[in-house]
């Protein structure tokens, strides 16, 4: 059984989280692993939403307000209080490390090799060896000199993707799966409370993928398909998490 | 000892060609190993440069020309009958696998999941699981399933890409690396016969890399050291081929 996650954000804050997250994730990956010229890809990304949208300042109002938050929780009874205080340490050093005076990646501009990369990425087939000679003798370098050389751009990146991954999983941790069904493909959801991000885990045997829309207080998910490409009519059943 | 080639187009053609070659090789390594959803990307700049462009009756007309060429040769006293044979065989059947009546690569557009991919795939960080969640349920089917599926699109593009990687094998066999110095850093050439392709065959532990420029009778080649990013100073050994 291979159950797989899929989720929604609900607000414009979580998608920028879960667009970040991913792109996180992606560079990652091409740490541990040598993808070529692909590494570039989710780095070239985080160039282009950062020179976009400065993060830091909403990111460390999310901060305080999650600080604040699970000092109230360090009050109740039964609270974890080690774990508490581990989040608590991770949140403010994350803090630390977002006041700084520059824009995070901006100093990635200061890169000729970056700079000429950057502007043929985002052409169709335009990483050919004669229209990059840089890049194709940077490939040739052993694999651990770029996964070195990679770190180096990429741990830029780091003030803002390590506390984007942790605030996402203590939003995360704010919702529990329950068992659920979707009579006809279909399920709608409402909440009192706004909600930030819904989760569905469904097995990926039942043929079929969650597409999932809404708002704060109310969110409504349709099961595709995936082979026929159309709404199914069938009952699924899946797992549903909505986190506040 | 590290010996890089690379290669400089003095025609549109050319330029063409290696850009297909490019894609087609990488479409290659995708189908060889699994790079995820890092695999969409050549298919993509495939479908755009197709669209763009329909390289047919070029293609055509090139390999009458080298069908041509080789039947000449095939006169030639000391000529291999037997290599020759192989060619004009193979460029005989791409050919025909040419003409078709519709547009390589066209029947794609038809194919939802793709055409959902290929809106997302140009935006920076937009293929997360919520923008694409048929590609989240795509990526968890095994990788013998996904290459199989790979390789059923890309093949789609096979009447293309298998003559432009002949074409450049015939063109690129046409001239043979020569000892070469560059003073300096420099070298500069020139041709009675219009050139069509320069290839400059450099060890890597020079530390530089060339950038070439040129027309079809005359082209320069300047070295830039890689780790400086400028022009290089030194007198540089290297190979270098002059195709017509």
């Amino acid at each position: 059984m291979t159950e797989l996650i899929y989720e929604q954000p609900l607000n414009e804050r979580i998608r920028s989280y879960l667009r970040l997250e991913y792109l996180s994730q992606q560079i990652e990956n091409n740490l541990q692993q040598d993808h070529q010229h692909r590494c570039f890809y989710p780095l070239f990304s985080l160039c282009d939403l950062t020179d976009r949208c400065d993060y830091r300042n909403d990111l460390l109002k999310e901060i305080e307000k999650q600080l604040f938050m699970l000092a109230k929780w360090q009050q109740l009874p039964h609270a974890n209080a080690a774990q508490i205080e581990v989040f608590v340490s991770q949140l403010t050093s994350a803090k630390e490390a977002l006041q700084t005076p520059n824009r995070i990646g901006s100093c990635l501009k200061q890169d000729r090799f970056l700079n000429a990369l950057r502007q043929r990425f985002g052409m169709p087939g335009a990483c050919c060896n004669f229209d990059l000679p840089q890049l194709h003798f940077w490939l040739a370098k052993p694999w651990p000199q770029r996964q070195m050389e990679y770190r180096a751009w990429v741990d830029h990146f780091s003030p803002l993707l390590e506390p984007v991954n942790l605030l996402l999983s203590l939003i995360r941790s704010t919702g529990e799966f329950q068992d659920t069904q979707a009579c006809g493909g279909f399920y709608q959801g409402d909440s009192a409370q706004p909600l930030s991000l819904i989760r569905v885990k469904v097995d990926a045997n039942q043929g079929c993928y969650p597409t999932i829309s809404g708002h704060k207080n109310r969110f409504a998910i349709h099961f595709v398909q995936f082979q026929e490409q159309r709404h199914s009519d069938k009952t699924i059943e899946f797992k549903l998490a909505t986190c506040p």
